[in-house]
């Protein structure tokens, strides 16, 4: 079905046709109710192709995740997606592991795909301005900052929460209900990203109550997923060290954590206490259901394509968001005696 | 860093810089070898978009996701896009809602983005050959084919397991568990998708084993997602009926069941067993792990891909591929005695 179709269709010309796909207020309601139906009737596809020939700049803006298969990122890819394609740009996205360099592939989309600005979806929390200067474009970090590193604020945006402090939230509710040898899951103590800023919010939260850090009840995985959270914690178990209560760093890690401890015989919450910090739908579906800090996904998506487009189109500069997370008490956590 | 630092850093030309760039045999090892290590230890980015100019077709293959947050589709999402570029091709996704119209998404995509072709993540299985006449590119069907509609075989690509089959085996196993009142937890009886396929499996092995089709052993949710089937088994264990077995269309489904299960005071498997198809990774960690037969997810995107970019390479015609789901054995079936 062409446009011609359609004119033939109506019984109007072809240019009444266009001036009614183009919104143009010199058409007849009759008209424009005619062409309209038809379309609505028909399978007919505008074509932007033409109008597209004469923009000179791509519209394009890249998103780079890294982390692959995070399930925490669906719900925030799908965010930005829409997002970005409701405002008539386009979303090109490329996943890479959590090993791999997220600026370097950032640089490359730029210039290969002409981007128009970039939303990096989880990385590192250390750039350098020396190394970010490969990138020529807006760009927005979200779900983490640049806490360990030396850019300038105003170089850069991002849209995260306040990770130290809720993971200081999270510890300290363990804490209230009356626990006091605290285990953490973690990622690494030192590899400055978010396992690094949680931690520390676990060491705070134990420094302010007077407890004392314990190296036996720090459980470092190297990674952020599921197997290697449950197979580390199996083997903490195996080890005996005593604990009454884990925070994880992750819903996901403390989903591989349940399952450590009910292989080895000790029950959530009554022999051991789990809470986490992200809010996964299947989290509140599990047996026991994980109590956790809910980080606001959608929004978090949203939030980061807003500060980006705005400084494509010039109307706005780099800007840095953080956001609430929601407490949402599952039955994973009990109060000790 | 530009190309003409680099060559002023090795003491070479320019045009030297260039042929080792574009790996042109014209050029001594030892100035090779000088030029490549220092783009190493640089921040070089080579620039493509000379060469990209020259190009007077586009290297964008679509993904068009539907059924928004399926955690089913992370996996093969990875797979597709890493594929994609590995082959030097770039990847555009879209992802809608699984009651909106991914033909009409991936027909706009076409004209907007210039596709070589596209691949659709589901969609409905009742094509004609009419409504995909808006389609000028190849595309592949992945996870999915065309059982419904009348698309002739060499008009379209798929790739997906045997779905009438698969389901078919997982209620044979129940049935060999020794299970007789086997409720099927389905989005739709006649939505002509893949909830259709299974409940046909379902129904098949019934028959094929002398068992009558129930009604009220059939329970439908009208999605695909954990919070529809939580909330329709609840209701159907409040209406008192009886059953020993649920076949689960799909994994995310079956965690929802069994926290109704669970909720209800009915213990998995010991009260009722569960089997599902899918295999996702958290499956495997709840509490009793789930008893599925596991769709080879990273596989489906590749070959997808392949079959895609052989035809946009003019390598190779439309085909269809079926793969094989593994059988994970969980502890959600029991026998009964």
């Amino acid at each position: 079905m062409t446009i011609k179709d359609i004119a033939k269709l109506c019984g109007v010309s072809i240019s009444t046709v266009s001036r009614v796909l183009n919104d143009r207020p010199d058409v007849s309601e009759e008209n424009r109710r005619k062409v309209l139906s038809v379309i609505q009737s028909s399978n007919y596809i505008p074509n932007n192709s033409a109008r597209d020939l004469v923009k000179t700049k791509s519209d394009t803006i890249g998103l780079v995740v890294r982390g692959v298969s995070n399930p925490f990122y669906t719900d925030i890819i799908h965010a930005i997606e829409a997002r970005i394609t409701a405002h008539g740009f386009t979303m090109v996205m490329q996943q890479i592991g959590s090993g791999d360099d997220e600026v370097k592939c950032g640089a490359m989309m730029e210039r290969d795909k002409r981007l128009q600005g970039i939303i990096f979806l989880g990385g590192r929390s250390d750039y350098t301005p020396a190394e970010l200067a490969a990138l020529n474009v807006p760009f927005v970090c979200c779900s983490y900052g640049n806490p360990y590193g030396t850019l300038l604020r105003d170089t850069y945006s991002s849209v995260s929460i306040a990770d130290e402090e809720e993971a200081h939230r999270a510890v300290q509710t363990l804490y209230d209900h009356g626990h006091r040898r605290i285990a953490a899951l973690i990622s690494r103590e030192d590899d400055r990203s978010i396992s690094q800023l949680r931690y520390q919010g676990y060491m705070k939260a134990l420094r302010e109550n007077g407890l004392p850090l314990e190296e036996e009840l720090v459980i470092s995985t190297g990674s952020f997923d599921i197997q290697g959270a449950y197979k580390a914690v199996a083997e903490k178990l195996r080890q005996g060290v005593e604990f009454t209560a884990i925070f994880s760093i992750a819903d996901n890690m403390a989903i591989g954590a349940m399952r450590a401890l009910r292989e080895a015989g000790r029950k959530v919450p009554k022999d051991c206490s789990v809470i986490a910090i992200d809010g996964l739908e299947v989290s509140e579906y599990i047996d026991p259901p994980l109590t956790t800090l809910c980080q606001p996904m959608e929004e978090m998506g949203q939030r980061s394509v807003d500060i980006l487009l705005d400084m494509v189109q010039g109307k706005g500069h780099n800007r840095h968001e953080i956001l609430p997370t929601t407490y949402r008490a599952g039955a994973s956590v009990r109060k000790l005696h």
